[in-house]
């Protein structure tokens, strides 16, 4: 096996330990790391939960401090700061390192900045093996820290001629319970998620993952209605209100976004209603799309879409999945990176 | 094993030759044969291709006549009359045979009748072992029969809100070039394909298998317009117009689809516009829906349902597949048989 081969396998290998903090490390990115000395694996690691160990401390721990000349592999920059725990970049002895390969740069401004620091050490510093592969590994934290924004999926849930309600906004249910069960998880994994004021109004709705996990904070555009007897005003939203909104729908959609990153919200889900979502359509700014297909038509009522649009017209969606749920279909959609 | 156990899976093995069958025996069903002396299986066959022996036929000529005490299992009634080929209840020699198990009655009146003469030839007859499953090979052939109408496919390729045209009629393409080509191939396995004279005249469409297989025989629905130019029209379509047409979409649909069974088209692919497709979704008759949908929005056109419907309303709607062409996704449904 020819040096390149070796250091992509022994990558992929910190990838791997990387998953198995996933979803316990969030919001922090999830990281593996693999030390080698040339011949085979002496250590592996990886942050495990929040708050606890990198996964290059993780690694260390387990390796004989004796051992000399040892590579080590990790899927993100080590850090530079003491957050919780000890800057990595500290227990990189360079009497014990020759060389790391890096997959990618810590994209958090408070974190980044050991590549400079490990060099100066007399370490040899490698960075960008794999790299799409461990950003994949952290989607949210990479948008959050580099657009200064959150990760922002759109869900809605429609019958196959596209309509998400009647026309007296009466919507229970277009989609099977197995296929709400669903979306409740996909709460469970966001940091928050924004419905209209039209839909906090007609839907009145819990927007809490059902007990599978913690229930996200509630964002809710509303334009002045007094909603305050609706559940959702239980639980604390956030509030987008006049004051704060203009009659430019992406302007609103960008001022909320800066308010939502300053407020360290990392991921966004958008529930609708067809006003909300299809004002994110139209602005381009989200980064995935779950569309919920029930095997109903209405032909009269609230379509998805608001707005007027063109065949010709590219919204960049890539298909990650198409998952049966009952006689439901979930489609799963992310942006093309352009 | 317990006899009934032997008896599945030998009408198991019966249905697997049948599928061997598919699709050179269409119009023809598929049918498969097996014969058993008790301990082993002694010979199979299969209906090999339209106009070619049966699957009795074909077993029977592999045995060792000097056999006795035979079983035989057969996916479908054998035949009782002299077609293409000799009558398959003829062959079924009682100093062979002591017992034949038969999947299902055969629902074509023209060929059905062997039963009770097989009967009264001394040989014990079993009927519907695996009767679903023998069904499910032939579900366009039972419906025609049965139904004494085409099997009929509805197809649409919509975008995710539901449009198949923007205002002025312009649809090429929403979905991509694969979804089109898996289109032809359905056409190419179907006997005949409808559209409505709006769609004949804004898409002017080919209608063919572009080279896969047979095209199917066009059927339009024309009120008259003259539609002579047209590429279809070089093709002898079969024409409906107002002087066999009332005002009731039902009605229309009733007698096309009864005309098309007295011209012995046994499968019917529906391929639009918006206003034949919700014509066949209101009155109920049809056998599968497959929905194309692309990863755009229109949000103004051509709806694919005209109508007006309710959340409540059940379709009948049993989910196949959702399968992933490109960006695009092609969902299969069939009817309950409610």
């Amino acid at each position: 096996m020819n040096n390149l081969a070796l250091d992509k396998e022994l990558m992929f290998k910190a990838i791997e330990e990387a998953k198995r903090g996933i979803p316990h490390v969030y919001p922090n990115p999830a990281v593996g790391c693999v030390i080698h000395d040339g011949g085979k694996i002496l250590s592996t690691g990886y942050h495990k939960m929040f708050g606890g160990n990198h996964a290059e401390h993780d690694a260390l721990q387990k390796l004989d401090k004796s051992a000399r000349g040892l590579t080590m592999y990790v899927s993100l920059e080590p850090c530079a700061h003491v957050g919780k725990t000890v800057a990595c970049s500290d227990l990189i002895d360079p009497e014990i390192f020759k060389r790391i390969v890096i997959a990618e740069k810590d994209p958090n401004k408070k974190a980044s900045g050991s590549i400079e620091k490990i060099k100066r050490s007399g370490i040899e510093v490698e960075v960008g093996l794999l790299k799409e592969e461990a950003r994949a590994l952290n989607k949210r934290f990479y948008v959050f820290h580099e657009q200064k924004r959150p990760y922002v999926i759109l869900k809605y849930a429609s019958t196959l001629d596209g309509f998400v309600a009647e026309n007296d906004g009466y919507s229970k249910w277009i989609t099977n319970e197995k296929s709400r069960k669903e979306n409740h998880y996909t709460r469970s994994i966001c940091d928050a998620i924004l419905v209209g004021s039209n839909t906090a109004r007609l839907d009145n709705p819990n927007l809490g993952s059902h007990g599978l996990a913690k229930d996200p904070k509630i964002v809710v555009i509303n334009n002045d209605e007094d909603l305050s007897s609706l559940n959702l005003f239980k639980k604390e939203p956030i509030v987008y209100s006049s004051k704060d909104l203009t009659d430019n729908y992406e302007k609103n959609i960008s001022f909320i976004l800066n308010d939502l990153y300053k407020k360290n919200i990392q991921s966004l889900l958008v529930e609708g209603g067809a006003k909300t979502i299809s004002g994110f359509i139209n602005s381009g700014v989200f980064d995935e799309l779950h569309c919920y297909i029930a095997p109903k038509f209405l032909g009269e009522g609230l379509n998805i879409f608001q707005g007027k649009s063109s065949i010709k017209k590219n919204y960049g969606l890539k298909i990650v999945d198409a998952k049966i749920i009952g006689d439901d279909v979930k489609i799963i959609y992310t942006r093309n990176a352009n």
